[in-house]
């Protein structure tokens, strides 16, 4: 009647190392709900920050104790790796610069890698990480957190049986505006890294809120991007770097769209919303609103798919812990990736194929194509026409 | 207390004709509609339809004498230019590509007319009616009917008044996908004169519905567009003309934005939307809930100005007819165009100086910078690059 | 293909004298947008005032003759009578405890009668009204207007289809709250009558917002009243008449529900709503929101109803003027009350059966049905228990 | 700069005992959820089910060590008080009519108990319930779990702040309808127990539903409810209890409103929200849209609050836990609760004062006032008239 369940079998949480996520990091405070939703996992090390004292503070509070305390990544990887205890994942929430060099030395060491999006600040660097998972035998995923709302896996769902016909009209966006992003400060050093050329690009709007909208548009479609056409701009006063992009993109299977990225909307509070149109009929996704997704057919009244409602596909029953009519919310969201990709590593503890529980989780060839588009959409704005995407054979 | 309105002092109603706009004419339908709301016009002569029997019945129905039931413009013109009861104003209901020329020829007669849009179908035409406009004395009015919603003129205002600060980011679209245009009947004689290259040109979806998003953007900011780029592309089979338009456009003053434009956009009820983001906040309206318009200030919570409440400015409370609580519509909009038109027939008739009643009428230039759009946007599309409005000096 | 028109065969418009709704009267202009729209009447006479300057300078707005314009509807009806181009038809908009009297006159002289609400202002002038209706050759109409919107129209269809089954549970309310009727004018003569106990009764509330909520329920549901139990009071200072009810009612066949009605929900907008629940689902329409329906069934996702779109029944596609997608608004609605009708009147005077015109419109059985409930409502409040309307075998 | 939490100082986690909540419990599901959420405790011990094979691999799942796996909560009892690492915290998550019994045992050992709603089945229960947790030193908390919304904690302390004037109107409701609890199964034995007469009373669904919209009322007003009207009926074939509640209440102070429960509002998924009109102005509030509560003043336009905006008071601020834009939901609603209790508890394991913690979290005695107003409705209902609630001096 009650089938033991995957911990039930492996007969312990799975060990995590957090690298970042401290105390001043908003995302690592959102990792920690994630990660905690299903009892699946403890902290159990932490390099959560290059400042001492954060580091140590943040570890205190999840009560990790000192000596798996570690101020630098690499000290945490040597002594993690020869403990009996030693950490089974590692989550890397540092700037994307960073990703690279941290996960793939992780990786190298046979420990499993969760990573933060986007997954490099350059095309250069997510290829020579996508060779490294693909040479490793540990798993990686990366955590485009919007994936895991039962809604957003139901319109998967939806245009692969092909509810809506032949997909013909994308249209992705990520316009955020809230008073954070909008302006700069005055002083230099008060400036989010994520504006820094030096170490986001001058194209850090395509990898950071960017890869969001192109992200969704991939998984919900099923289509890569194939060519862009890109008009960059700075509206912000003092910013080094791009902050509102317009990309008119065509996709696999002749689908256009266009995918519009922004920290400049002032007013938005997120913004993020995916509608795709077919033959059909369209779907209709905001993940302000998203218990939601509304399907418009022509000439017929409008249904608003509910979360919990209906007959929703495996992929969203999988995906939803709550009855219709109570909010999820981007905590649950989140912690469906935490609880795909912890299911994988269980799996594979006890010797069985994780294939199947990573088969939603976004991939390092998810955080490619987004790398890609954003060196195409550079390319195309500098050239004032339309580029092809350099993906691999 | 009381003082005699405009049309008191005139001492009749304004005399109308029709130029198409027939029983089987949806525009008609609503014009009928709108024209009749304020008690300021009758119809009193019509050339409704080149189909004799449609003419006929659409005239006799609504009670125009037979002799004043014409089966062309021409004829029309002729007789009602040398009755002392002749119409006022013709209003021109055909398709586009016959504007120009039915315009032209009542303007030189001195008889007002007020277009139906896209002004017309090519550049060319929109250019030489521009300068018959300027050359006569009657009035003429472009009936881009939903810049008579209150809230699309309070937008008008806010924008004006600085409200949102420095306007930034323009998105307009109109994207309609009901079946009547989401596909072509087989039989090229079922197929609306729409979507004839030989009569509505290639890039027909951008004077039809793109000609509403662009001319919103235009009449909210105050701002010309300057340049786009444009990716056109036909989604329905057997469809001669495009019928979707992706355009990236400049703006006068450094703002840019998006205009689409779509036939195919399946399951759309109507989708005219625009919204403005400014350095301080942005502006939303939908054309399906007219009644609002949302105000988004960075970091703060949204506000929902809404029709007939508040501190509106001076141009939405003079085209507000109801209470707030009770929806205007569509109807009450255009009408609002009609009042404004008619108004200035009157004033006009008076010998008083029509101006302050056309002060928000869209004009002859505000259709000609549609079709200017329309030119630049097919020559951009063929470059695969940029291009320049060609405005006039 | 194109019959003649009831109008066309009728070869005039329908004359029409007005008993109220002059410049100051917020109703009368609605109802002057509502009678133009189809172009079926002309207004020809009016007593729109008590005040003769507003009832002269009302009239001449209108162009209506000098020797047409009255000060006292007695003047109207017995020269208009006498007429042989006098009104077909007399709309009568003065306060309600004025429509008894007004209305019988001229239906003893028979003119048809279109009559505001509510009804009268007590349910024994509201019977004798319904006795005079039932003796008189000429026709009488009740403008509850909400029942002209097309998607209410389709409310009333599906419920009698059986859509949602039995109805079990129905909610309806127009709790008002804008600042005119919040509160109460320091000076008594400031005051608006609606809420003077010597003019509108202790439980105008009842009669003013409460008669919609009444009609609304009936209305779509086919079921009337017969039972309610009804906690009334007065939240505003200084104000004469309660102001806030609530009434839990039994409807025929067993359903049960509540109707609220108020002046004091401050910051409501205008608040008309409707919910009714049956075995198999429920249907929701609110008035500030009107081309949506939405349709609710256990376990499934809703359905948004939408106006001019899918297989709505007959009544509502008659009532429907423009595509989905434009907003029709209360004025349409309120202009579908009047072209039922006129088309009745002119029915009647082509020698035709009137009575499909009439089918939807609310009818002098419909006014009496909510002053009977006022009145148990009253007596219910003062027992403090439960009571039966007093119907009529 | 991070100054040590309340857990680092209190060195590890709370043990908890959960009563019930086992895997055939949906609310033990969310229970579990939210407890994990900030890491403030673990579950150490459970009589989770009186299903031996239910309670054993409920625990199993949560790696609950067989020896702290009970199939009876007395055994539970026996054993942990007398245990070292005994747990600190028991919650009950019984049939309401077993709560009294159970949490007056934990309590008398000095074991904080956290209680399911509604608080017990009779009055004269949640009475005792009362007098014993007044005569503990152990902490008392009842998980009425919406009072943990951002904007319900808004609600209360804009209400308290004056916003909106004094508080007139109340409207509060939580009308399910789903598939679940419309219908009665066939057989007796597969109906649940919150319809049976015998296990949840008459009046089950004043304490069922009833408890939310009611707890939520007094909550956000800070008013008891001290009248009622009630009607209640039984629609649901072969149902033994009321199935749909209809209240209209007198608040202290003067306020008066309308609660309303249901479990046969067919087609609503969830269906909890309130509105509180005061003098100058409303607000509203919809557990199915939570991250917004509406201010509606009058003669202006509505505000979307929205969580993580503006100027939230400190209620809300501290229980907001995601920027704005990214819906919490349910489960961190629900978190909050357990932070609330756990905090105190964590607090007073310190020796400190636990009373801040407990100041918004509901007590024992808002579930004894949801019984007084269930015990008065039955009365009332019986009478067919007003009755007081019996509240002790």
């Amino acid at each position: 009647m009650f089938p033991p369940s995957l911990l039930q079998r492996f007969g312990r949480r799975v060990r995590l190392g957090l690298v970042g996520g401290g105390l001043d990091s908003v995302i690592g405070q959102t990792h920690l709900l994630a990660l905690r939703a299903d009892g699946l996992a403890d902290v159990t090390a932490g390099a959560m920050s290059v400042d001492p004292e954060t580091a140590s503070a943040s570890a205190a509070r999840l009560l990790v104790p000192q000596d798996r305390t570690y101020l630098d990544w690499r000290d945490m990887l040597d002594r993690e790796r020869n403990r009996p205890d030693g950490v089974d994942v590692v989550v890397v929430m540092t700037p994307p610069h960073l990703h690279a060099e941290i996960a793939e030395a992780f990786l190298s060491a046979g420990i499993h890698v969760l990573c933060e999006k986007p997954l490099c600040a350059t095309a250069a660097d997510a290829r020579r990480l996508a060779d490294a998972v693909a040479a490793s035998t540990a798993l990686f995923g990366l955590t485009h957190c919007y994936t895991g709302y039962p809604m957003v896996r139901e319109a998967r769902t939806l245009v692969r049986t092909g509810l809506i016909g032949r997909v013909r009209l994308v249209e992705g966006q990520l316009a955020a505006g809230d008073p954070g992003v909008l302006r700069e400060p005055d002083a230099p050093e008060d400036r989010h890294w994520r504006f820094r050329q030096a170490i986001a690009g001058k194209g850090a709007v395509l990898g950071e809120v960017g890869s969001h909208a192109h992200n969704l548009a991939e998984f919900v479609t099923g289509r890569r991007v194939t060519e862009v056409y890109a008009h960059l701009s700075t509206v912000a006063e003092r910013r080094e770097v791009y902050d509102n992009a317009y990309l008119t993109v065509g996709f696999e299977e002749g689908a256009v769209g266009r995918l519009w990225s922004s920290f400049v909307a002032a007013g938005n509070e997120h913004g993020l919303e995916l509608r795709v149109f077919g033959d059909d009929g369209s779907l209709h996704w905001r993940q302000e609103d998203p218990e939601y997704l509304w399907l418009r057919r022509p000439g017929a009244s409008a249904t608003r798919l509910s979360r919990g409602t209906g007959e929703p596909g495996a992929a969203a029953r999988a995906a939803t812990r709550l009855r219709a009519g109570h909010p999820e919310g981007y905590v649950m969201a989140f912690a469906t990736l935490y609880r795909d990709f912890l299911s994988a590593v269980i799996a594979a503890g006890l010797g069985e194929d994780p294939a199947e529980h990573l088969s939603l989780l976004p991939s390092v060839e998810d955080g490619l194509s987004t790398l890609l588009l954003a060196e195409a959409a550079l390319a195309s704005h500098n050239a004032g026409a339309v580029r092809p995407l350099a993906r691999r054979g």
